[in-house]
């Protein structure tokens, strides 16, 4: 392998080779055991080392694997033997334009840092995985993050406009621009939102922002029974748009109760945090009509506060759920979503899972539009246990296709569940995938073993 | 031609070749000249229907034209010589569901028809082009339409969450679903949203609904210079999301005003119709900051109603301005957007383009998100008046793409823009294009010469 050909190509210190440094770029949030080793790591300054990078790839047809921030839950961005994992961890500028009310950023950016920099001009970027600390926006663009404003405020892809993109060959095209409009063409940006790395690297991205969103209004109910719970998400959903509706089940209550001690009712069922950024008084009213919801259906206990700042611990506190339930055991971590009136079949599907293969499921949901993340508890010391974690991932997304959901809501496909995406999608789409993987990487150097 | 072949695969009536009747299929809005002959309409009534007849088409080679409701402005939907129209205007179903806010329709139904059904269930279908009354809603998907809205509520890809689409070989495929958030392999539902009948043709929309918009307040100002008006065109979006804004010329108002008579400044520069539906007092709120801002770059007039009724009659006078400044002679309809900076440039520079080739062009807008209508006004009878508005069309494009704008905000390329595609998107671009579009169409049978 040419490799020093390759070093020679990109900038000092781009490629890295050291067996210590590459290890840890072989596993994302996933954690696949089955992580190959890559042959080096790039870590791209520019555009113009993606390209060379992917020039060198093609001209000799080696894997590539892009890399965000590596949060991924898919395994979307392990590694594979002999490949390049392709970091965009160094590609970090930004710019602001209030006036049209898009920034340009490069993809290495964490989704925290895009916030915080369009904040200082009185804007807003939405989306919001938990995760978005210590996530790209180039990893949101790839994997079209959700996150909790979602239920309102839409997707990644609801924010992207235009894009730089490194086809599988080396080229550089851009697609859209800072235009609300433009039917200019194929919809060539928004497919490659979501393609998780499989047809291009993202290089650059031009997002859509939005005016500072106004201070939020929030309510937390408890529930004795999980029948209660989903009817009262339906309860709100039918009547406003919530700006924020998460869900929480008794396991994860009470591990996050156990790390932050908040006060949240450890005998409930299930908990609701849902928030109204409606403007002025509206706020109130929107929360206020969610508490009515929420008493009528018998809720054990509503709290709703006016207080920016309370209500942002009760989310943190929501978005902490999965580290909390992450204290009890290794976490096979779903994320399967159902149309919203199927919601309560899921979560009582889930816990039959949970009992035909005696292992702890717990259940938190990003309620309001369907999509839920059962968290499955296991040992990895454990064989037998671990065999039955892995038999109710699968029953679980079985479950969400045969309720005419979806396999992934938002984490993407990845190689953790490229196994059922054929039975959702049905052969004929599998092709359909298939043909516009193959027109644009034909040698299928571009993460490979993701999605297909 | 087997056509009887097709006729006996097809319910009795759904294949017209009458050559009066074919007549009629010809041609949409656009009146390209040049349209074709085609051998036979296939008014379809099913997904069946259309399916056979792309599995006709795919075994016989033969080109099929998509068509909706013939309002397209691109000649998107114009016949080609030996070849099917094939049309879903018998294709009308559509059942709501109010609980996931969602509704499936079939491509025939037309805009306001399904705007009607949701609203009876107190929900809103937001996309809005001012041709509501008599374009399909497969046409807005196949186009990606746009309208008065956008500006605060998104085009029509922001409102489609799945489809059923029959691929060029007659496959039938299933895409996306009623589920607001969906990662489940790549975006093929938005691929196809846009892509005016080259890669399939769409047999049924899920779409997603918002609730119903509340009531408007309404601002009208008029300007003595255009450069007023752009500046508070800036203004009103620097300063808030209003739900329209949108404007017209001196030679729209007149040719609006000679048939409406509601009293607009004849003698203006420039008028604006802007709303906001921010809920309650805010709507309130929200006009007064458009009139203060209409009042400090030295609007001549500002005229402000709470009167939903009263707002709607300036929303209609603003819709009706294509109808009117046709009165003046045929039009050549423009479609060019550019960032919104960039509006003032771009609407002097049709100043200049007008009167250097000696035609009077109107320019309309879609002004919150920079998308302009320049109409070209000539008589078809002289032919030299025709050809410079054909060049003053081509400059206009050029234009845009000199200010980092599009050739299309809206209305698609068609067979009338495609000679200009290349020179904004680059031969790259339209390499991947081709890519695509070879990948799900080899033989070329779906809409050729369109966009490609
Ligand atoms: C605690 C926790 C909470 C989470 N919560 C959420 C949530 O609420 N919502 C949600 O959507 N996700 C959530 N995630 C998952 C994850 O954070 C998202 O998928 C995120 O978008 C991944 O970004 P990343 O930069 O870490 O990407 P990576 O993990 O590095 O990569 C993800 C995928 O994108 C591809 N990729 C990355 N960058 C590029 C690029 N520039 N060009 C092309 N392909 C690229 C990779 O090949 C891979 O397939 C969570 C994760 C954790 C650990
Ligand atoms: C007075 C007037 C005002 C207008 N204002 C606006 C506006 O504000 N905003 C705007 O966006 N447009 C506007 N338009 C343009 C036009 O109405 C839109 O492009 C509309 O979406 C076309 O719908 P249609 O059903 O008439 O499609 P058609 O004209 O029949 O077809 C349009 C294109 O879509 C394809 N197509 C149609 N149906 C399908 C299908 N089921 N599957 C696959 N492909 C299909 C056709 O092949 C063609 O390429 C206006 C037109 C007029 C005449």
């Amino acid at each position: 392998m040419e490799l020093h050909d390759l070093i020679a190509r990109l900038p000092d210190g781009a490629v890295l080779t050291d067996s210590d440094l590459l290890e840890s770029y072989r596993q994302d949030w996933a954690r696949d055991p089955d992580a190959g080793t890559p042959l080096a790591v790039v870590r791209a300054t520019s555009t113009d080392d993606v390209a060379a990078t992917l020039r060198f790839a093609h001209e000799h047809t080696i894997p590539v694997v892009p890399r965000g921030a590596g949060s991924g839950l898919s395994g979307g961005a392990t590694a594979v033997d002999g490949g390049i994992v392709l970091s965009t961890e160094r590609m970090r500028t930004i710019s602001v334009d209030p006036v049209t009310r898009t920034a340009i950023v490069q993809p290495g950016l964490l989704n925290a840092e895009v916030k915080r920099a369009v904040a200082e001009q009185g804007l807003w970027y939405p989306p919001d995985p938990s995760s978005f600390e210590i996530c790209s926006i180039g990893g949101n663009a790839a994997t079209n993050a959700g996150g909790l404003c979602c239920v309102k405020y839409g997707v990644t892809t609801d924010y992207v406009l235009g894009m730089e993109v490194v086809l599988a060959d080396g080229t550089v095209v851009r697609l859209g621009g800072p235009r609300l409009k433009d039917s200019a063409g194929l919809s060539l940006t928004k497919l490659f939102v979501g393609s998780e790395g499989t047809l291009g690297v993202i290089t650059e991205l031009t997002l859509r922002l939005l005016p500072a969103q106004p201070p939020q209004s929030t309510v937390v109910a408890s529930f004795a029974t999980l029948s209660a719970a989903t009817e009262a998400i339906l309860g709100i959903t039918g009547a406003l748009r919530p700006s924020m509706l998460e869900f929480m089940d008794a396991v994860a209550i009470n591990a996050v109760e156990d790390e932050l001690r908040m006060g949240l009712d450890r005998k409930a069922a299930g908990l609701l945090v849902a928030r109204s950024d409606a403007p002025g008084e509206f706020a109130r009213h929107e929360a206020e009509i969610m508490v009515a919801v929420c008493e009528k259906v018998g809720a054990t206990e509503v709290f709703h506060t006016e207080d920016p700042e309370e209500g942002e611990a009760f989310t943190a506190a929501r978005r902490f759920a999965i580290p909390a339930v992450e204290k009890l055991g290794s976490l096979l971590l779903e994320d399967v979503g159902v149309p919203l009136p199927r919601l309560g079949d899921m979560i009582n599907g889930v816990a039959s899972i949970a009992e035909r293969n005696e292992v702890i499921i717990s259940v938190i949901a990003h309620a309001g539009d369907g999509n839920t993340h059962p968290l499955i508890v296991h040992d990895p010391a454990d064989a037998a246990m671990t065999e039955r974690a892995h038999t109710a991932f699968g029953e679980i997304m079985d479950l969400a296709i045969a309720l005419g959901g979806t396999i992934t809501g938002e984490h993407g496909v990845g190689r953790l569940k490229k196994a059922w995406l054929p039975d959702q999608l049905g052969p004929d789409v599998m092709a359909l995938t298939r043909r516009i993987k193959d027109a644009l990487d034909p040698h299928g150097i571009l993460n490979p073993g993701s999605i297909l």
